[in-house]
């Protein structure tokens, strides 16, 4: 029985995990041994590689009480992962849920955060396995594992481009920055301790702020991309594309030649970066959290490609195609002609 | 090159995973892709479960700079983790590790408690094989996962236990809660952004403080105990031999009863309990952080424990029974004889 102004602080670990395992599906088959133990026990999927990944989000630096409703925080947690997931061509399985919660945070904020992980879970097949629940004096930090499955010739390196390959991007790129900035715009005034209700967000509403919020991982592309041997590197933008064509240039050794009129950028997203960027194609570039896809094809497998993209009912757009020599560049078009620009450098961490 | 005053923001994320990545071992011939990708992948272990658990240390909560060194961070981390693995009876394999920074962490601190960690995981055949970095405005947090694998008929889960099993436990208890007490003693004044030297927190060393900053998880011992069927029941005491005891009960719908005088305590431990607590065995039984294991036995498998705690090098104690009813209680010496009370509850992470 929940009463509006209880905190976690009010339950003890054991009835915050018992909250948690009432949103969840049934454990599958395969989990010998789940929640409540030292550890969970599982059986290997048969002749496949074991897949795995960690990812947090951090209030303050991730998300940030003002302008993110807590369900949103669970979802993009689980996300996040689902969509390193998807760039190595995996299946996902499970996960593990390890939480740190400041004391005052309101119950009723935490089982909408959980069931916005839940959701996701559910509808993505993954299982909770496990996980850690601690209180911090800080702020509120999500880490998630998960771990998933892939025969081994169906994997996804970062590693396979070779010059010569096309180079595509799924979805639209900038909508979640774009997104985002909506947000900020529209956050509440203080950022003491309480989250906006859904009805205060749903008045920045839009398909880039839900982007930026719930943004949907593109498991089934990958998962077609490795089965149909259609690709030869891939990557997800959680850091931008230009990140991402940079990682994808350093693992394989090749050069990139984006096309920088071939980006895809949605209107809204569009009408955003051109209002408040000096340069929108790099405002656009260099923002994170779309969580799509840039991979490379052998331009013989064109044909392969189209049946992938409908399959996985995702628009592809070629934007680029990889070259011997190592640089990463944009053709640009100018009042003098095309031109090519080094790309910049996507969002950095720590410097 | 690490100049004294430089901090984790004046590098960027790929050069500290660099700086991780130099103190560990070279990746394992089951490691198909690792550090550097979207995520790592690997061949399972044939004919083996796949064992997983996640715990995480928070500064403030967990730890507290002023008087921790650094690399015992890492290896406390890490060590809580395999005390998990071990409980399960399983064999530590691999490890993510995901790291929440403050931006002005030093340098020379990070790299030293990373050192601490990769101690630890060569010492104990653990390979990292992926992770993430994060800055954060609060705290620092570690969180680690581990994975790891057993035969099926050598899981040790906590639900085995049957009435009449013989109780046993490893090691000494409350000698980590005595070494915190002694280390708080000797805490630096100030709870700044330092962490105290090792030369500082040598004058305050002992055997005590050396088994709270730096535990020795019990991964040989859970494994010889699996490996010969020794065990029906077992679990880690990270919060404490009470709160482990009520595990047991309660996931084998057992009773047990403790006898108090058995509870080998060490020396030191026991002087400072005496002088300290008004109940010196409920203080020892109810402090965490000790990461022995508590197990259950058939009284009938006595002489292949005896086998099994000679090739573990580990002293084992017996210290009670399970019985049908499932209370959980200790019997203690007191003034009118022997009298049964109930066992009190451990370390709480949220009431």
């Amino acid at each position: 029985v929940t009463v509006p102004s209880s905190t976690v602080s009010d339950r003890s670990e054991a009835e915050l995990i018992a909250l948690i395992q009432a949103q969840l599906s049934s454990p599958p088959a395969w989990l010998t041994i789940g929640i409540g133990d030292d550890a969970a026990a599982m059986e290997p999927a048969r002749n496949r590689l074991e897949v795995v990944t960690v990812d947090a989000l951090v209030e303050g630096v991730h998300f940030e009480r003002r302008f993110t409703p807590p369900d949103a925080i669970g979802h993009r947690a689980l996300a996040v992962n689902l969509s390193d997931i998807a760039a190595m061509g995996a299946e996902p399985r499970g996960a593990l849920l390890s939480l740190a919660l400041p004391s005052d945070l309101l119950l009723d904020d935490f089982t909408e955060m959980t069931t916005g992980f839940a959701r996701l879970a559910t509808a993505s097949r993954v299982s909770l396995v496990g996980g850690n629940l601690t209180r911090t004096p800080g702020p509120m930090m999500i880490d998630v594992t998960v771990f998933g499955t892939a025969k081994r010739r169906q994997l996804l390196a970062r590693s396979g481009a070779r010059p010569g390959d096309d180079v595509y991007v799924s979805g639209t790129v900038g909508s979640a920055a774009a997104g985002l900035a909506l947000l900020k715009r529209n956050a509440l005034a203080s950022s003491g301790t309480r989250f906006p209700s859904a009805a205060h967000v749903q008045s920045a509403e839009s398909a880039c702020v839900d982007r930026y919020l719930r943004p949907a991982p593109r498991v089934r592309l990958g998962l077609l991309l490795g089965r149909n041997r259609a690709a030869t590197a891939c990557v997800d933008l959680s850091d931008g594309l230009a990140d991402a064509a940079h990682q994808i240039a350093r693992s394989s050794d090749v050069g990139l030649v984006i096309d920088g009129s071939a980006v895809p950028i949605d209107a809204e997203a569009q009408a955003w970066f051109d209002s408040s960027a000096p340069d929108p194609l790099v405002a656009a570039a260099t923002s994170g959290d779309d969580y799509e896809l840039l991979f490379t094809v052998r331009p013989r497998l064109r044909n392969r490609l189209k049946t992938v993209a409908a399959q996985a009912g995702t628009p592809l757009t070629r934007i680029g195609v990889c070259t011997s020599d190592r640089a990463v560049v944009w053709r640009r078009q100018q009042a003098g002609g095309a031109a090519d620009e080094p790309m910049p450098l996507g969002y950095r961490h720590f410097r």
